[in-house]
């Protein structure tokens, strides 16, 4: 099942997507939902960030070719993780598919993509097993964790290079069916496929951090965990359009474009 | 004025507190509101955490006493910021004051407060100058970033050191008329003064913070920045209480116990 924040005729809810197709619901996915009875076509609506999450938390180095790419370029020997420690992004930065990426007039020419599989959390959780993590997870969406590399390598945090306004474009749907095992993600520039790997080849598995992070907090409806990216990426330039596409969930495409003042 | 947000016969609302009396309203301090004709005495209610931020800002290292005893302690020279670069905490963590906050089983004997001055923001703001910082701001709480250092020493990010359920007391309420220059901030363990610094002796005012990061990101009504502490904390066990006063808003009293499965 697709779920699908959208706005129309001024007015925004949460729906399900069946092909191009969108069944309006009231109520939400997390709690309880009924079909209003209304449908709307995909392509006259405007899709919206499937949520504010209340806690948003970041894998960030979970995937060993990233890490060895980015060591590469630093002339250094890549420190794998040796344990799962999430991390966190900032709920400012976050934008719907199809609205725009704007690079700040300051950034250098450093700005990249990481296209990241996405998990939504749907139930309450604390103390889950690797067994049974996954049944707090209401779906799957896309994330892109834009990153401005110079900041990220001079700052102590990564405020601005990963938390400037616009720098995290999530959506368009939630997908709550997913093989893992079969997923791919393809992340393309301007149309060709630049960046390329098996989503579910991570250093830790969703379970594993799902349980590891539930020993010492609770994870809430609404949620995310975005769970890294693999690759690295070219430079990004202002009229580029970045599209990351997860197998069975969709593509999330942004433009970048540069800040006016 | 002081907005707290309480709970009285199952139900949770805002209010302005005069003295002891809670004079009961409708709608929220950031936008529309009305007194709603109830009150309540101070002593009959519940207080709640003013409030679940959207996005959870914290300074860091922002005192210069606090960084010189901590890298003291760790036979090091203190590395001063040059930058007012923000970090952020995780909402799971909030609590309100009275709440108890839980020592997991496996925390070392190093777990310690730091009181911290909090802002809350009122109104939408993007680049502002340092003159016109504080329009956006709606008043000021108070925080305990409760932190167990073996993990804050180890762990790859803040995640379970400062970020672990119950570790972020916030309350009791929201002042919004202050004297910066005139605020002390004492922190009591089990009614004995251990900590006392001159609350706005900061490394960066909250008027250059504010600035420096609306340059690239935009703050909202209800984000938090919580503003650092000075000094250090005696290691605290189960059992202790510890209450953070700061000139003019009140004061935060928790009890830490030990977590039990």
């Amino acid at each position: 099942m697709r779920w699908i924040k959208f706005t129309a005729a001024g007015s925004t809810s949460w729906g399900i997507l069946e092909g191009e197709q969108i069944i309006e619901t009231r109520g939400e996915p997390f709690a309880k939902w009924e079909r209003a009875g209304r449908s709307h076509k995909l392509a006259d609506v405007k899709i919206e960030i499937p949520l504010i999450p209340r806690t948003f938390y970041c894998a960030g180095l979970n995937y060993v070719r990233h890490l060895k790419e980015a060591a590469d370029k630093r002339g250094e020997v890549p420190r794998v993780p040796t344990r799962a420690e999430i991390g966190y992004r900032a709920q400012n930065a976050l934008i719907a598919h199809d609205e725009n990426v704007v690079i700040p007039r300051d950034a250098t020419e450093q700005v990249h993509y990481e296209g990241e599989l996405v998990v939504v959390i749907g139930k309450t959780a604390k103390h889950l097993t690797e067994d049974n993590a996954l049944s707090c997870v209401l779906g799957y969406t896309i994330g892109n964790d834009v990153s401005e590399r110079t900041w990220q390598r001079e700052d102590r945090t990564f405020w601005r290079s990963k938390n400037t306004d616009t720098f995290k474009p999530m959506g368009p749907w939630i997908e709550t069916d997913v093989d893992l095992d079969a997923m791919h993600t393809n992340v393309r520039l301007n149309g060709e496929v630049r960046t390329s790997f098996r989503t579910n080849d991570m250093l830790f598995s969703i379970a594993h951090f799902i349980s590891t992070m539930t020993r010492y907090l609770t994870l809430y409806p609404g949620d995310v965990i975005w769970m890294g990216t693999d690759g690295s990426s070219p430079n990004i330039k202002a009229g580029d359009v970045v599209e990351v596409e997860i197998t069975g969930i969709g593509t999330l495409r942004n433009r970048f474009v540069a800040e006016q003042l």
